[in-house]
């Protein structure tokens, strides 16, 4: 997509550590009118793929599995990272490891919303090792619900994760794929 | 808004402790077309209030600001509760009680997304007793930055934060207010 190329060059900062920062339009600050066309671009890509839900974990990808599940027309499923006084105790859950925050967390979404009949699309703002998207094939095993693929917005490319799900045969869609921030100079995968 | 409250009678379930599972709809599965009209009420009652910028805390009130934001045609900016390693040191922060999760916690936004010429219009799924909207308004206060109001989907009326917030002079829009929820049954105001 290469108005999120351009967004990322625009306005997105490359920080130590192999950080990109992109708080001004995609998880601080959300420009509202791009993510839409996020969405948009996302439901284009998914439109035959018989998607009945999409999936995100909290917190950073909400608003985007938001606005590509209103392109889709689909409901949208939010998996906790925390448990809740009011959360059924009837979870499926999967230990995920964060490598932007270097802890691990409990993942959690009731299972009466992850359904044998379900065929979801896997939403998040950012993919590098891929250890959220392992954690939610988990999660739609446990309940047997099919996966169509993954929408992703920003793919570190050079953090292997995706690639290492395609080798798997599963269907991974970034909107931008980044192969290196070297020096702060971000090249992007054509 | 008469589809929320329907919405809460057919498919909410009132828990023990005069908790309201909405998961179904409002923040663990999100029906999104439902949100997307809750999303078009907020703007139309705050349409003519010159709102900048929509502002919430992560996570459960995402979907529904960003959705507010996009029928109101402006960016909304998202509150995180845990300190993160692509956050910038440079934050306004608030010490939040949860009435929900029992817990206390430090709501953190990066200074750059609060200006003085910004307008905010707080939206949240919840209103309880108010912390997080107390914790908002020290958040936005520190920017100097103006409150528009609020708009909250469900307003638990009996624990007083709503009205609180009037009694100061603060607009609170609530699409569904409850006045009691005594054995299961729920009473709303009218």
């Amino acid at each position: 997509m290469e108005l999120m190329k351009q967004k990322i060059v625009s306005e997105g900062r490359v920080l130590p550590g192999n950080v990109l920062k992109v708080g001004n339009f995609l998880n601080q600050q959300l420009d509202i009118a791009f993510l839409t066309e996020v969405g948009q671009e996302i439901a284009r890509l998914y439109r035959d793929a018989g998607v009945t839900k999409v999936i995100t974990i909290e917190a950073s990808g909400i608003a985007i599995a938001a606005l590509a599940a209103q392109a889709l027309g689909v409901p949208a499923v939010i998996v906790k990272k925390h448990s809740s006084a009011n959360q059924s105790k009837e979870v499926y859950t999967a230990e995920i490891s964060s490598f932007t925050h270097g802890n691990t967390y409990t993942a959690a979404v009731a299972k009466e919303y992850i359904q044998p009949t379900d065929r979801f699309l896997i939403v998040d703002d950012f993919l590098a090792v891929g250890n959220a998207i392992v954690g939610l094939r988990k999660i739609l095993a446990q309940g047997g619900a099919e996966l169509a693929g993954c929408a992703i917005a920003i793919e570190k490319a050079f953090q292997g994760g995706g690639d290492a799900l395609r080798a798997e045969g599963i269907r991974v869609e970034s909107l931008a794929m980044i192969d290196s921030m070297a020096d702060g100079h971000i090249v992007f995968r054509s």
